[in-house]
């Protein structure tokens, strides 16, 4: 039968036109608009008994999210309330436009560290949240969701490792009342060593018995006991309580013009004012215009939306139970969120781990809680920043140090070595560069590692040759390919295959490679297996393709018209070969009544 | 049996102890030398009688190789000499080094383009000429040869083309006897149409004469008569005489103070002096020391080894009628050709295309006929330089073109177009960034692109799921993996399984992945396979591994104790399914019963 020599020599094309009309169609419709704003499937089913637990768990990850703030608007190398600032817009946006019920959006460790790096003055910051914002819906809309499956389990691991370690070194000087404005991994150890003599008594007493009862407290809602619910939630509110006590002993224990504790300083009361991200800034009289600022912000222009869109999604992915995260979804949300924060003095914000966690543990139901979060914000902007001025710098440290302890994945570390070694590699380089280089830069490496796996095993597949010997005792080399064939393994295969033949003491008559796991190949590969053939011939030896795939064998044939001699397809490997061998010089007529499609 | 329980269990993991031992033991055998000094294994063979065809190749290869060097001297921004200098020594030391027979090593078109961009005097050039030796070497010692393979053959055609095409553009004004130093597509065209009004009469009747005639001469060797032999000849030596043509013209149609053409003016006379690249010079009498040299050079460092090795390893491939290119032994050769070039001076040099071409052409036995041009070149600096004052820059011009217009591999265009339309994108890409941006980033490009493919293909693994009703009415969903899987492709898997029976109308009870194709995973994927387990079983749904191959298996099982109930091995999908029907909650050691290795 012939059925399949049509086939052979037409290459199946996508039809674009009709690829564009369906997604042109598929623009307009409910399921597109349910997909934009997934409030639309959420709230109309909605149920009164979610009220409570919603508005448990937003005030719980308001109290964490508050002293979070403070502390992460002066890692970003500004004044405190720019945290709060920052803090409760996104709550509101996830709202409408985002997909997974636990994930708190606002601002973290990471992009604090990563914005201070750019920060000249506070509308830098602005300016690359507003960036930040643009860039992320831009991908979002973009379907470029596709490229967060470029980073891999070790990869996040190692990242959210060493983004932990970082940060919780960064906070070791304020534990001990040192004054530093370090944050880098090396810096701020260097400076703790060298300056640990300045070390203040009260605040390195208060930091550490903070962190240690943080730690146990965090640790009892594990214990079985009757109490079960009364420790959960003090293990729940740790943060806010250690808050509580801090600004309890700073108060009572200061006098009209001393403070028992260092603390970060005023923050400026009030609700922040809803303008305009700037595009042009002041230093020190000199105006600086948009062009300048934007070489200022640099690359972080680019890895700032990467990281926000990474750590969110390694969030949601946490948290979703399983669920299929829409990347692109959650892209559009962090975007519309960074966007509108940056009207009101926002700098970048992403989706937090810790306050995510929290808000989990707390049995939240929707993402409505994230309301009552941004209202207690916003409240404690208009009424409370004079309480929360006395917030000794020490409690704030021993918070972020506690968190990031946790926040560390160590079963997930012990998995990927019992299960791969190998991928301990990009873990590996993942956390050293992060450690030692910057955490930007460091994940770029762990990725481009990781992808180089990837491009190795495609340049070298596992090509095995076994050798038979069949009537006549003409031996045969069968090769036997384990995976597609690529450009970049074109040369492996047909240097394998020729070195094995003339290395080989005996001769070998017919060299055979099975083509059943050979689901497409290239034209590089298909010239390759052509040239290959020649080589063979001046060895004396043929070259036949044995049940290759339809697709894969029509790439040879479409290329030389007597190429389709070499495709063979049959059950057994007996009747390959002696078909073959009655008429080794077939016409390409009666050579196409002996292909039989394979089953 | 229970054989596989053990192995499954235990990754099998290279002995680097033992490869550290052998890759030294290698190290110091008569193969390595062989290896290194290819020279140990040919000389020994030598026949008399291919002594004259060496001798006559050498002989036109050297004809044209003077002409040429000196057109690219001038491309490369520098007196016509320098071309001369780069054209003797890369003959000699690839007689040690190099592989292939037929390659010649020395100035060419693409090299000087390049160096041209970085050259503000000769120091530049040479000091280019050094780095790209070192760098070149370097890689060929690192074995870094893989890396050309990630250089497709559409990128690689497209690449020639590019750069034929921009060659030829700019030798486009020298042949109508325009006076101008462009060397880039777009740049010598529009340059050509603003100033064709001053088109000199002689220099363009003699330019389009001598193109016309170079390129009958060139088909002539195709015709079918008599004197086949004499027309073979004619052929070979079309270059030498056009430029003898040229000269006599010129030489007698020349007064004293007035030429009839163009010429490339005075060429310095006698041998290059033997001297240490320059690592320092002078600019108008300002001194410019080794960085600021370096910093000029800039990614040309790079970027000019890496094309030369392209394009030698490109013409290498060319030539090598199907025999195995050692890319890293080439560049060793290249790099030592480099490196001993710049002590005379020379600009960067690589393989030429058309050099080599008349080289295979001409009947060349062995390297050896690179002696002979060597030799020739150097006769011609030594006593020659007054005679080749006289050539007519449009002569030149008309050579260069002439051998572009067949640099171009219009039959692999067609080939690629015929057999994988796909493959025409990373070709185009190539063909197009490298003419309206630069041949170097232009590469760059391509390579990224057809990079992108293998990506989009781990990332998309082609995932069949079919149906089938097997006893008690269950449903079935049966998912066949044609590739293995990797951390870039975990995540599709898990949301298309999911998608599938979530949207299933039909209740599905059982999901079976089929694993005879997976023959390698890493922990990403088997991190989300569980995940996707703990997915189903949330919509009441189990999953069942079948046939997976072991070292695929085992990094799952390793994850997870439970994990190892997934995998069934058995020849039908029937008694996969009943084992599990009979007892689904099977003990580890009962369900090691089940399981037999597959064949």
């Amino acid at each position: 039968m012939c059925e399949c020599g049509e086939e052979i020599y037409h290459e199946k094309l996508p039809n674009i036109y009709e690829g564009v009309l369906k997604s042109a169609k598929n623009c307009c419709t409910t399921t597109t608009a349910k997909k934009f704003f997934p409030i639309i499937t959420w709230l109309p089913k909605y149920e009164l008994n979610f009220l409570i637990p919603d508005f448990v768990a937003g005030l719980t990850v308001g109290l964490t999210a508050i002293p979070q703030a403070i502390v992460y608007g002066t890692i970003a190398g500004l004044t405190p309330q720019y945290g709060l600032y920052s803090a409760f817009m996104g709550c509101f946006v996830y709202i409408f436009f985002g997909t997974c019920k636990d994930v708190t959006i606002g601002p973290t460790a990471i992009m604090s560290v990563m914005v201070q790096a750019h920060t000249h003055n506070a509308d830098y910051a602005i300016l690359a949240c507003f960036f930040t914002g643009v860039i992320t819906l831009l991908m979002g809309v973009l379907n470029l969701g596709v490229l967060v499956q470029f980073i891999s389990i070790p990869v996040t691991t190692g990242f959210t490792m060493a983004a932990a370690i970082t940060i919780a070194s960064g906070q070791i000087n304020n534990l001990f009342g040192i004054s530093s404005s370090s944050n880098e991994f090396i810096e701020s150890w260097t400076y703790f060593f060298k300056h640990i003599n300045n070390t203040q008594r009260n605040d390195a007493l208060l930091g550490i018995i903070t962190l240690i009862m943080l730690l146990i407290m965090r640790k009892i809602k594990d214990i079985n006991s009757s109490y079960k619910s009364l420790t959960k939630y003090i293990s729940l509110s740790r943060n806010a309580l250690a808050v509580v006590v801090g600004i309890i002993l700073c108060y009572f224990l200061s006098s009209d013009d001393w403070l028992p504790f260092r603390v970060s300083g005023k923050i400026v009361s009030g609700l922040p004012p809803f303008k305009i991200p700037p595009f042009h800034t002041e230093i020190n009289g000199t105006k600086i215009d948009f062009e300048d600022m934007m070489g200022d912000l640099g690359a972080s222009l680019i890895s700032i939306p990467l990281i926000a869109v990474l750590e969110t999604i390694a969030v949601a992915k946490s948290f979703s139970m399983g669920k299929i995260i829409d990347a692109s979804q959650e892209m559009v949300a962090l975007g519309l969120a960074n966007i509108f924060s940056s009207f009101f003095s926002s700098i970048p914000i992403s989706g937090s781990f810790t306050r995510t966690a929290i808000n989990n543990a707390s049995g939240v139901k929707t993402v409505l809680g994230g309301a009552i979060t941004g209202i207690l914000v916003l409240m404690t902007l208009a009424f409370l920043t004079n309480t929360f001025y006395f917030i000794p710098k020490a409690t704030l440290s021993a918070i972020i140090i506690a968190a990031m302890i946790f926040m560390v994945e160590y079963d997930r570390i012990a998995e990927i070595w019992r299960s791969k070694k190998t991928d301990m590699i990009p873990f590996l380089v993942t956390v050293l560069s992060c450690l030692f280089w910057t955490l930007e830069y460091g994940m770029v490496c762990g990725i481009v590692v990781n992808i180089l796996f990837i491009l190795y095993k495609s340049a070298r597949p596992t090509i095995i040759i076994t050798e038979e010997k069949l009537l006549k005792n003409i031996k045969i080399a069968i090769v036997d390919i384990q995976e597609n064939l690529t450009y970049s393994s074109a040369e492996y295969l047909k240097s394998k295959v020729v070195k094995y033949i003339s290395t080989h003491s005996e001769k070998i008559g017919k060299v055979v490679i099975r083509g059943e796991e050979i689901h497409t190949i290239d034209s590089t590969v298909a010239l390759n297996i052509l040239s290959l053939k020649q080589d063979l011939l001046a060895l004396n030896c043929e070259l036949l393709c044995w049940n290759w795939q339809i697709p894969s064998a029509g790439v040879i044939c479409r290329l030389h018209p007597d190429a389709r001699k070499m495709f063979k397809f049959s059950k057994t490997l007996q009747e390959v070969v002696s078909t073959n061998m009655q008429e080794s010089t077939l016409t390409l007529e009666t050579d196409c009544e002996t292909i039989t499609v394979p089953t």
